[in-house]
């Protein structure tokens, strides 16, 4: 694919989700950005008036927004809620080996990294994992339930990046599988 | 308590551990870490010759054995596997309300900021989470269980944080308590 090909602005949201994923928001700068982006630093500004900031919502939405489909084509593959719950974590591992353990969550480092220090930034996170909370609460009839999965996921996705193994992912999957399937 | 009693060596540990938590590692520099420990820029270097790498790699594993000292001190209270472990979520869910939802897991943050890009850090955390990992295992006899446990702890500390609300670690308390119940 050629890169150039893309518009800008979406050049530059694509490199930022990237950079993002794999050094956090702090640890990204926006000269990395543009460089990545094949993209003039002026156009950084043109297109994101509100710099940095505004690049980060548009990435946790973009990105949340793109998660969750991917989440829910997995989920609603299978016929049961056991099935959907084991397969939605099993898709999760499979991310994980495929892209050297640097794919997972999008809004997970972001939502760390923000929720004492940019008020308007962990609103953002909060929105969107509370979209996905809806998602999942549409398909399993229980809210709490729904919150009981995300955190596993996510707190999954922890454990399998730091030891690089995807041993969590499938003990979290096989807990939450037990569980949708008892309520 | 008179900051400046503690010595330079561990006000600076302390300071770090706290910027960290709650502004990530790229997100926090020398200079506020000294500022915050009371202490001279020389003495950073004087105590930890490697900077902010052998800095962060003390305040990993000293944040994780206090954590894991906290948690389990939380699990032994009660005499029911079931019982302990829906004590550690209730602990993690009464720690966020009483520091404003600021003090979560020690080293998730950094975890997942250094997963792609620093290894000797990404093993630090990946060798807390192991030493966690075998403490629950020793008291639920079991690993994949023990896992579980504890990604399911770490996920909802995200959602809790993200969300200013300690629903998600109840709800995950519920699974987990569950879970154990019946394995």
């Amino acid at each position: 694919m050629d890169a150039t090909a893309t518009p800008t602005r979406e050049r530059i949201l694509y490199a930022t989700a990237e950079l993002f994923r794999r050094h956090g928001y702090s640890g990204t700068g926006l000269k990395q950005v543009v460089a990545q982006a094949h993209a003039p630093f002026g156009s950084l500004y043109h297109h994101f008036p509100g710099g940095k900031q505004q690049l980060a919502d548009e990435v946790i939405r973009a990105g949340g927004a793109f998660f969750e489909a991917l989440v829910m084509a997995a989920y609603d593959e299978e016929t049961t809620a056991q099935a959907s719950v084991r397969a939605v974590f099993e898709g999760a591992a499979a991310t994980l080996v495929a892209t050297d353990f640097e794919d997972a969550c999008p809004i997970a480092v972001i939502a760390l990294e923000v929720a004492s220090t940019n008020d308007a930034l962990r609103r953002a996170t909060a929105e969107i994992f509370e979209q996905w909370t809806a998602a999942l609460t549409d398909r399993l009839g229980d809210r709490r339930l729904a919150l009981a999965v995300i955190s596993a996921v996510e707190g999954a996705f922890v454990l399998c990046r730091a030891q690089r193994s995807v041993e969590p992912m499938l003990a979290a999957g096989s807990m939450a599988a037990a569980y949708v399937r008892d309520d």
